[in-house]
């Protein structure tokens, strides 16, 4: 049932290695999701309770630990060897006095492991402050430093299985947005059009099953159109408002996101054209920037500049890299175009640019899922780069 | 837009200033969402970035601090003033060098409170142990002390409206196992039974929105009912084989879980049937059990009584507590239905009581979700408690 051949999982492990050695670390725990299933195939929704995955530079696979009930999925589903997989007992589940990383501890002792250096990520979601304090207390003899995004950056360059699946995924947006735009009509509630949209990130394709997003459908109308992150209602669609929309396919967990903004009438104001013709032009000239060697804040410029002589203002970044992700999150938490990220675009990397505005008069959102190529870059999706008309 | 009255999110707040008044605790730091929308009403998918709200003995109303870009979500969603409203800059977005919390740490000086003792949520996922580190750093003349379930303590008992909600929420729970019962067949790919299920949970009922559940649904078929917690692919369904199902309904992030088990035929093999008699005997003995007065394990140990006579011996917990939640649990970390919790069930309380049963020969699942009533208990949802032949 392995979703990548082993001997992808192994290269993934190899370099994830290589950067331990540069850093010094002996052993990283992993704790974050998409990490796990990255480096050994688990994939199973076990992880609003404690469990992780452990590298140790002198074991050619990583040691899986999480809780009893979810052993079984870890064996079906990893590549790992049944002698690798290891479990702790049920009574530690939120149980305010034992923890589960007392568990982990002890089998970190037994392998030998408790005076090495461990990588931990410290800021990823899913290893708690408690984690940490619990693990420091039951190895004093390790030492713990921060490898937050370590096994991220591993994953920043795609490999050609990898983008296959993205373009699955790129499949599978385009029948989430052609459901969004079909099903938002005035007088259809909000809820029922979010079902279509859901049912479509689901079914996938008639060949390929789609994957649940790590965020769900967001959609915004009227006056919740000045931000973004919102979700749905009973409440219906009206005449002459605008819904933004930002939305994802997802296959075996790789994400293409998608968003657009549709207007619910032939007549949207000046404000909201001139908005969406501004984005689209400033999106277009960032993305013509993209191929192999140039650096990420530059492509983020190339869109300030593009939309210099409007009076749009964005703050927040223009896009980010994406990949294999769990909720709370799609993006993976290494790249982000805006000023300051000096990383070199490289071959295998895929990007989200999504140049959302959300003032208190206009809300606009319209994106691009690409994949960068040897030259320059292909989209993940064909989807059309307008503002849709209802 | 507020979902409860302004009067509630007040009495909420008094009552948590009350527990953190006999804790010691002069501000309390919350990051988990769901404690962040209970306490203020707000409720946005941005809890993918550092974000908190902080109640302080020292104003009626808690801050928000949160990302700019979601401001606007709180000012529209929660009940707070404009004034107790704070963004960060986009720039410390998943930034390696510079943290949210240091924006935080800055308003609370601002606030004057740096030199009180704080309560922090340092097992509760979305509270990172750098957010930690950052904060103590920032502010050194602060106090932090564990206040890991002090806000999920609060919510343990639901007031009426709470629990209108959770019914609301069982009426769509209805709607969704009869959509799982409807669209799962031979032949039908696990990802169109899926999405049939995701449609019946964002739906919700005619008068009701749905929502998105805290947990995907689960749908283990063939081998994987020796495992809970995974999820569905393009394989399809197979004759004489059973499916697990743990889904839920959910409204306004209020959920009724419900779980059942399907077998793909009319000839279940007897060791199926033996432990679906089994365990509904033995739920129904623990159900049967629970009143104001009783202790949580005691409604274990009926359970484990009543099933004494087989091989059944189940080592998981039997149940929990539920309310709101968000992504990654719907459970609420509270009480947990096993040896040792010593909890007195008082009539508000609601449970989710779930024998699962995930062997390697046979699986099964069927649970119920019920409020706790002055004299017994009320079930959320009317689902048969049976096995489903098919």
């Amino acid at each position: 049932m392995l979703t990548f051949p082993r001997e992808e999982y192994l290269a993934r492990i190899a370099k994830t290695k290589e950067r331990m050695q540069k850093e010094g670390i002996d052993c990283l725990l992993i704790s974050q999701q998409a990490n796990m299933n990255y480096l050994t195939g688990y994939d199973g929704w076990s992880f609003y309770v404690h469990q992780c995955v452990i590298v140790s530079l002198q074991q050619e696979q990583p040691i899986w630990i999480g809780r009893s009930m979810d052993a079984n999925g870890a064996r079906i589903l990893s590549f790992l060897d049944d002698e690798n997989i290891y479990e702790y007992p049920d009574y530690l589940v939120q149980n305010p006095v034992e923890h589960p990383m007392h568990h982990v501890a002890k089998i970190i002792q037994e392998k030998g492991w408790d005076k090495q250096t461990f990588g931990v990520e410290m800021d990823q979601f899913y290893f708690t402050h408690r984690a940490y304090l619990e693990l420091e207390a039951k190895l004093p003899n390790a030492k713990f430093v921060d490898a937050n995004a370590l096994v991220n950056w591993v994953r920043v360059i795609k490999s050609p299985r990898e983008i296959e699946f993205m373009k699955i995924a790129g499949q599978v947006a385009e029948n989430v947005m052609q459901a969004a735009v079909d099903s938002i009509n005035v007088g259809v509630r909000e809820c029922d059009a979010a079902a279509e949209i859901a049912r479509a990130q689901y079914r996938g394709t008639a060949e390929h099953s789609g994957d649940y997003p790590a965020i769900v459908p967001l959609m915004m109308a009227g006056e919740k159109t000045k931000t973004p992150h919102l979700t749905w209602t009973e409440t219906k669609f009206k005449a002459d408002e605008a819904v933004l929309l930002e939305l994802s396919g997802v296959y075996r967990h790789y994400h293409s996101p998608i968003a657009r903004t549709i207007f619910l009438g032939q007549n949207p104001p000046p404000i909201m054209t001139e908005t969406a013709e501004i984005v689209t032009e400033g999106l277009a000239a960032a993305l013509d920037s993209i191929k192999p060697g140039v650096v990420a804040e530059d492509v983020e410029a190339r869109w300030r500049e593009a939309i210099a002589h409007s009076s749009i203002v964005k703050e927040s970044r223009l896009g980010y890299s994406i990949g294999i992700n769990y909720p709370p999150d799609w993006g993976e938490h290494t790249i982000s175009l805006r000023p300051g990220d000096k990383t070199v675009i490289q071959p295998g990397m895929a990007l989200h640019l999504i140049p959302g505005i959300w003032y208190d008069n206009v809300g606009f959102e319209i994106d691009a899922s690409i994949v960068v190529t040897e030259t320059g870059y292909e989209h993940l999706f064909d989807f059309p780069l307008d503002l849709v008309l209802k």
